[in-house]
């Protein structure tokens, strides 16, 4: 077997390239390039300019059946020739959603920055873990100095961070960190023999504190939800009284889980006054600020964040509004005394040698709960570089005057019905169809009403016209929740989208 | 402010572009497609051609502070014009290092895979994001279809399983599984009263082990450690008695952790009679084979993964030994009652309304700790599609060929020592210098050889001739790790290794 393989790779190499690496066969870089080449003049014209075009389907909607059939997904023995798997890369492309159209309006990472897509490319060229310095010099230093000009802009001159694989898991991160400041024993003991500990949030906050109280054993039970406004912005007069009423049960309360853009109303809550409510009870702060932190960019929105340098940790993702792309997720500290990587450290000995030949503080590895860990820096790094942070800042801004516009014209139309004055760039509204105008009080308007948006929805994906999310909240039932953030998007998009909820639930 | 931005927005386009979207400033086609063109250009001359030249350095080594002004890595408020920032992408490949290139043997993600890289640039330019069947279609079914393709090389035709940020994630979600089968109230009400739980696995397996069970909250001491053998194989009798031992104790073990191919050695614990001693004691067994798993490709090496079908779960990296390309790590379950789902499912209602159109089924966001996730089944599926499962297979016969051919050389040449007959692809030797041959009874020969390997290291780096690890492990002191897996490796790069060794350490 041994020798046939060889066989065929040496017969194969002297053909081709002559028998200086006989045993290359299995890489044939001038093929591969070709391939490479050709793929990405496909990438170029599916995905960049038919996938941002409006005159385009953001979505070919096809059934599941249909489509697994379509894409012919299954493995076999035998490899495909090039001409096929290039259809295979168009295929792909084709039946996949355009998530950078003007007119994707479903999700918080729309649109598309070229400069960070080059640098996706050439991290994804370059294969590169970032664990050592000996292994990764160039992004040992470049996250160093793209986590310190996160961190002064929220107000840290000092500090510490690490780049995550999402933002659920840096608020996980942050969870454990603030739990092992508290109780350090907790990495090796463990929580078995320790009281019942509790972690406050407020009702509207991202599932993944839930999610992350589960993982670490602290049990979502122990995530005590805290009330919000009709803005969906935490109370914090709720927060100092549960917080009171938990630790008068014996439970140890440890970590505040604040929001700046809640994922649904995208609400700011208020740091400033949590801030008062943490140092009063000696809790850590931490703001998941996945979606609103890059609001800090802007002058003239930075408002909205007014406290977050009182915060312990900071969740930042620059994959969504400003466009650095799947993913890039920023944890930030404030602290200064390598808490970070007392709580993660494990010194492998084969990563975090004690006698190299260079500072070891750059083996940054241990910082991490990963092992093998991506380079998420160099894409918003070669972004931050092109446009320079008053793009970011304009970037932010026009997304603002965007929504700002939208919701304008929205208040404009009849059958349109804002949940609440948007702070921030989700517009919650309801489409209400003809037939149940005039009908607020009939006994099943709620009900008929909670039927509109998911019917709408389907029809325009099955158009590809457009995506927009809905969901219910509370006793609120479905509405529509419209994310402005790409730059791509026009006026003339935006007035699009209303016109096509109108046309779409027009004989409802 | 909004004026200004907005007015020097449409001043902008009008000059350009013409004013049918007047907002588009921020975004330019293209422009940003002739700089992603130029990015792409330099992306395969730097990387992908002078990256995987012989001739060229693996590593061009700089000083870290150095390196940072040749780098200019600070964030400035103006952007920078696109020569500049293409000088920029440049740098950034010049100064990496060349972890496809056939002299890089440090790490287990050596090589580069053309049709892998087409598919992580398509993932990277469509941007998406895989929770729901509506927003990621393609990706759905694919990522479904790929975990059962490696479920079936596992011998297992029904199953479930998910793509993880690396294989320590994945580690972590076997952990958290096999507590939560055992305890489904953890969940809900966490660790706070139960008894303590422990997590058995060898002295030599990952350390992702134990970072998992500090951030579960089970507690690294709670990780009891099973003798190996001196191929670094876990001892079956061993584990069975601390097993014992513990259960006496009043602790309540929960999971095996067993090791196919260990990070320093490659040995792969014995997985047939581990399932015995699980089966005895009725414990979750999971199998590490983020670096062996590979081998079930392979007909003739596949029995050293004996057993594996036994297993609860199976953490798989593609990453590694089959080139896919960072990160590609699979969790897969024997376990068909939607385990993964109920342990870690949050309900989050903008995303998983249960009023859709479609299966949902299909929205697999529930079964990830992550909310955000990135596509990592691509790569591997168009890889997979271009050699065919026969292709990997050659793949992995030919790392096996290249390590016995490199073991076969070391053992005809002076100075070179293996640790132990090596079973898999990370061969492990010291080499002893001249001047300590023949003195192994000195009382300071171990001291002594213990600062050969840091120093070659530091030779070779400078140099950057090639890269080879180096670690203690236990009572052994500094030996070379070489790792060979890179189809790009031939004969002569093997030689030119040993040679090298040879040259930097013939002084001392």
């Amino acid at each position: 077997m041994f020798l046939n393989v060889l066989s065929t790779a040496i017969g194969l190499v002297e053909d081709l390239a002559g028998p200086q690496h006989p045993e290359d066969s299995l890489v044939n870089h001038s093929e591969g390039q070709f391939f490479l080449n050709e793929a990405f003049k496909i990438i170029v014209d599916e995905v960049l300019n038919k996938g941002t075009d409006v005159q385009q389907k953001v979505c070919d909607w096809k059934e599941p059946e249909e489509l697994a059939q379509l894409l012919d997904l299954e493995l076999r023995a035998a490899g495909e020739p090039h001409h096929r798997l290039l259809e295979r890369v168009r295929d792909v492309a084709k039946y996949s959603i355009k998530t950078s159209h003007p007119r994707f309006f479903n999700q918080q990472f729309a649109g598309v920055d070229y400069h960070s897509l080059a640098g996706r490319f050439l991290s994804e060229a370059l294969n590169t873990n970032l664990y050592t310095y000996e292994a990764a010099p160039v992004f040992v230093l470049m996250e160093n100095e793209v986590l310190r000009s996160l961190r002064l802009l929220i107000g840290w001159t000092e500090g510490d961070g690490i780049f995550c694989p999402g933002g659920s898991t840096s608020n996980m991160y942050a969870m454990n960190l603030a739990r092992f400041q508290l109780f350090p024993e907790v990495k090796s003991q463990g929580l078995c023999g320790l009281p019942r500990l509790a972690i406050f949030t407020s009702s509207q906050s991202h599932y993944s504190v839930k999610k992350g109280a589960g993982f670490l054993g602290i049990g979502t039970d122990n995530v005590i939800l805290v009330k919000v406004d009709d803005g969906g912005c935490m109370i914090p007069e709720d927060l100092d009284e549960k917080i009171a009423l938990v630790k008068s049960q014996g439970t140890v309360p440890f970590i505040v889980s604040c929001t700046a853009g809640t994922t649904v109303q995208g609400a700011f809550d208020p740091l400033d006054r949590i801030a008062d409510v943490c140092e009063k009870h000696k809790l850590w702060m931490h703001v998941d600020g996945a979606w609103g932190a890059s609001v800090l960019f802007s002058k003239q929105h930075r408002h909205l964040l007014k406290g977050i340098e009182r915060a312990n940790s900071v969740a930042w993702n620059p994959h969504k509004l400003l466009l650095a792309g799947l993913q890039c997720s920023a944890l930030l500290l404030r602290d200064c005394t390598g808490l970070l990587k007392r709580c993660h450290v494990a010194n492998a000995t084969y990563l975090f040698q004690q006698d190299k030949f260079y500072d070891l503080d750059l083996d940054i590895g241990n910082k991490s709960l990963q092992c093998s860990r991506k380079v998420d820096c160099l894409k918003l790094w070669l972004m931050w570089k092109a446009v320079g942070s008053s793009g970011l800042e304009e970037r932010v801004n026009k997304a603002f005057f965007n929504a700002r516009y939208f919701v304008q014209e929205l208040k404009k139309r009849k059958g349109f019905y804002l949940l609440h004055e948007p702070e921030f760039l989700n517009i919650c509204f309801w489409f209400i169809p003809p037939s149940l105008r005039g009908k607020e009080g009939n006994p099943d308007y709620q009900e008929k009403l909670a039927k509109v948006a998911p019917a709408i929805k389907e029809r325009m994906m099955k158009k590809g016209s457009m995506m927009v999310g809905y969901q219910p909240l509370e006793n609120k039932v479905n509405f529509f929740r419209m994310v402005v953030l790409s730059p791509l998007v026009s006026q003339e998009d935006m007035d699009f989208c209303l016109d096509e909820i109108e046309r779409l639930g027009n004989d409802m």
